[in-house]
């Protein structure tokens, strides 16, 4: 008994409290995202940018049909890192509350309240018993009347709005880059570069064309776009990842 | 097996009672309190004032979007310290009981009832089976027709009245610091300073314009106001707490 | 295994009994009553007193608007020990269960009705899954048509009642010297001086009006007030309990 | 692990059986049973008595007051031994089933299907989880169609029809007594001496007024009443036991 | 934990397999039964007999009065052995069969019908969660259009049918008496002496007229009836039991 | 704790998997199966046959009025193996199937979609909390528009078709035996033949009329019909299993 | 106790985390899916294939009937590995999504959609308590107006896109060979006969007609379709691998 990890007990029931006044399933829920596949998101002066990290699961995976940048509504996208089923069903309600947003008030919902909405149901989740935690984070970006947002969800509810944001494995080393080369002055194209480079960074090995997804919000247009395979192609060679 | 601290047993079932009469969850949520930002709130002869510290929690964070002083109504703002999740939920709660009270009876909600029926829901989700309790201790300040008021609401469901409060991981340096220095007959511009000051002993260094958060009531208009940056800055230089 | 306490098992899930025919929560409970803050009650010939002790949580607490003596209704006050959380809500019990009283049978509850009708609340919490017994003693001061009532109401949803009773952590104090002195041939007057004695004895410190909270009930008027501020103060001095 | 009680893990869980057939949880309630308060029934040519001991709780408890022997219906009267608080709850069903009866049926209700009823309930108690079973054990009894019948409820739901019979703490003391001196041809008056002078036994100290309550339902008139003070007091006396 | 028996772990969940394919709620409810008093039941050519033992539970229990043979229908009678609480419940639903069997079908139930019906109660009592499997074992015995029938229902919702059969304390003594002395062709007269003896060889002691009920349907009028005491009385004598 | 079975933990809630993948409750189930009496069936040119094993289970038990071998529809027959009470149950479902498929489309149902759905009900019982798997195997015969049909159900909701397969204690050595003389080209009565030898050979004594039943479809009428005591006598003879 | 496996604790209670983010009962769901038996998928130009190995589970085991491929729709296909009972449960679900679909929409459903249905419900069964994941991985193929698809699903609910894919005991070989000799530009009949090597190289011993089922949906007609024996047993020839 006495090489039992210390938070033994505390992690077995859901939704209770350990004596340090931590939430043991919500900090495990959140390892899950730090083991998760990386993906990012930056502000620019013109958009924000989302990238997102994909794997091959198997020698013939045919990832290029592997979608991890989301478009949730006209002017919000979003990417996850995390446990891919968990996120699935989040982008899902994203999509039903933007789309229920437009019903109700006839304007497009605001990227904040997009996110304090799915924070309440991570937050329930967190709460109630017979449930467990989403073991996922989204990174969601848009443009609303205020402008360009990039708000990072966590597992337990919580949000906070960036500037610039990463998610899963390489998060650590992409936020590293990202603060010594971030520039709140810059373009879409350039944050582009900007992130191709980071995620070169946290992965350490060259940059394929199959292992990123890439999409932006536009400022002026308030659109949402996912960019081409040969536009990605152009851009990994501009940031010179590939090798 | 004898390693195991003592509580061991009382504190994984939800909601139950150990051999001393106590309720671990509810001590543990308390603890999830003491570890949280620090935020306070002060009496003053011509209002209440409300401060909260905010944290950078990443280097590229727009931590001048985060909010931690929310208004509640037009005559009543709050502040918290905990879970940030849990706390959004709770500021929720509390605004939708002040518009349903206007909706009711034709007139704003008094801080007390208000703060009692924020606690009413506290306490059930310390004595029900299926969910845990708040970790989280909300500060409400406002004006009623009773005068200025300033409460404190605990994980418990227990709340207390004050001239002076602090929660979060900076409560007892704060104290401490009011305790010396409060004096009932003050104005609600030397509560800010007075506030900032205690942060400042809490924090033990200086504090910076995108650390605070400062709103109050007047007694007169009844109005809760938020400062703008250049009020915050100009508080913070008065206050001598910049360096 | 060998130091885990006698009681070990039967302590964790709800509303079971223990080999020796106790249900150990509701022994926790009373525990938690135990270490409440003290409370008392004394009847006399012209009235019912109730006392309730009051600390200061904090340096700036505003102790003086701390409520421990309610009005259930305009024949009935109340004050309880233990959890102040659980307090609050049998007190919320108790005047819904007066007001109904009034609504359905046009007449003043008992006092007798009252308290057992709380009982009921109290032991169906510790009979049923998914909840924990309160963890609260109320005393019940009341004059209806068969005069003045003294009750105490225990965790288990038991009830007695009493010429003189107390709760709380001074209650084998407060006991003991209302055991010596008591005479039910008294009033109003005289038993707030005993009971102000009787708590001073428990406290064991010099009793200053923020301490205590006073209520009574008239026999001929069957009226509950509270006194205020200067009559507490008076009735200190008259007690000699001030230094 | 080597101290604990062979019944371990048997008594943790609701409703369930031991290896050796037994339903802990039931055997401890009937523990609760054992060390609650005596009393006792005894049935006479001409009516069925009940005596119940009562005790002080503490010094100034209005112990007079303190109800222990029930009048459930006109013919019908009940006491118990075990936890009051259950105990209460189960004189309100038996006072509830006996309204219903009269409403239903527009008869009185038989003791035995009376008693029969209270068991149904005690019973589910014992089969069904998320509640425990009843702790107490009801002495009832009565005159019906059939003639006086003296009935005791076991927290299992069995129940025994008797001449003379007791629970509580004193249950043995009790028996041994009245198996000695007990006589099916004797009056009401002979029975409640028999029965105070058991109670004696059993207390091992003289009996006062205040220690006891009796009542008894008379066969010809087929009416329950409960004794005055004064008619205690002097049975009492003819019963030799207050010293 | 060397010390723990074999089944640990098995038995305290509700309705679950041992890893050798037991159901050890239900192996220790047949235990119970097994515990229990004695019960049988004997076909005969023109009848089918039951002969329940019952026992004092204390000196002054009027045993006289205790039912342990029960009319179920016209035509069916039913003894049992186990917990007494169960068995009652399950006279009653008994009851009820047959009554709603008449109401629906306009004709008496079978008695195997009865007794699946019964049976289809006790299985789902070993397969849900929340309730605990009957401890009683069922000896029922009728006469419907395909004759006499005798069954006996065990608390797993099997049932079987016999020509003789025992349950309680006594079965296996009660079966190897009857196993050598029954004889197929016989009157209801010799099947209750046979009985009697085969009781006495159990119990190893004299029987007397109020430690025996007995009841029988007879074959050509179809109707289930009870011994009086002075019949039970006769039939001792006529067994040679009362020595 | 070092003596535990390497499977502790895994078999004690229901429904969850252990870490090799397995369903322990199920296994353990298919172990109750594996212990019970044995059962087999056979397809033979022009029918399907089924046999059952049969035991005394006391001295007197009335064995030839009990039903191991049943008619579901009039052109299916079923046996089981395992838990008899559990086995009822799903005879039950099989018939109610049956019936509701007649009065839905107006044809007799498959003997394939009969098995299904029974297993589709056994599937959810090993993947629900609150109750646990059937411990039964169902071996159903018949003769729908697709010919002649033999399906052995399992406790965890498989089903597969067999040319002849045996459940319960002799399951094994009834296999060997088959597999050894069984032959596709061969009639009802040299099938019945064939598997009283098989059944003999698990059983190792002599088989008497009392220990078996036999039932049998034909392809012609698609009649199912069980066998007559003088028919099953005649069979044994004729396969030289009696002694 | 220091025996016990590291991940103790986390695998036992429903739908929780282990401190390394994951979900244990997830990954034993996993677990029984790589105990089942081979399936596998490949694409070519005009169309899919879908090949499952099925065995004998007994000597005279019907195999030729057993179903391991199934149509879903005219334009898909599945097939599985792992629980049996659960896979037939998911290939319901399938065949009622794609109905309602056509019902609905009036056009046959996509297969991604299809696929991504079916993982929603698989991983609420991975977040809700009171149920357990399901143990299966479907491989669903089919042509729609994108043209052909070949997908697999997870226990944990995830699915991904393939040119080739396999689950199962089986499928690290049948992956090793598909890499090695598989090519997109390929004809259905070269996709057979080299999915029917790679399960050649997985089973390590020569393959017969009865041990696989065959099935393909064409590019240009949308159909699905199984093959025939003699289809298979030609496949099988050609492939080289029944010896």
């Amino acid at each position: 008994m006495s090489f039992m990890p210390a938070s033994m007990g505390y992690d077995r029931a859901l939704t209770i409290f350990s004596p340090d006044g931590k939430l043991y399933q919500v900090e495990y829920a959140a390892e899950a995202v730090r083991r998760g596949w990386t993906s990012l998101g930056i502000k620019s002066e013109n958009g924000v940018v989302l990238i997102a990290e994909r794997r091959k699961v198997a020698p013939l995976h045919d990832v290029m049909n592997l979608e991890k940048v989301f478009a949730v509504d006209t002017h919000i996208g979003a990417t996850f890192s995390g446990l891919g089923h968990d996120g699935r069903i989040l982008i899902d309600y994203a999509r039903l509350i933007a789309v229920r947003h437009r019903l109700t008030f006839d304007e497009p919902v605001d990227v904040e309240l997009l996110a304090r909405t799915i924070c309440d149901i991570k937050q329930a989740y967190t709460q109630q018993a017979g449930v467990r935690p989403f073991g996922v984070s989204l990174i969601i970006g848009g443009v609303d009347r205020k402008g360009a947002e990039l708000v990072k969800t966590e597992p337990s509810g919580l949000y906070f709005k960036y500037y610039a944001v990463a998610a899963g494995a390489g998060e650590q080393a992409v936020i590293n880059y990202l603060e010594k080369y971030y520039n709140v002055k810059t373009t879409v194209e350039e944050a582009i570069i900007l992130g191709l480079r980071a995620l070169r960074a946290a992965l350490e090995e060259p940059l394929k064309v199959e292992r990123v997804e890439i999409g932006y919000v536009d400022v002026s247009s308030k659109l949402f776009r996912k960019l081409s395979i040969e536009e990605v192609q152009s851009f990994l060679e501009k940031a010179g990842v590939t090798s």
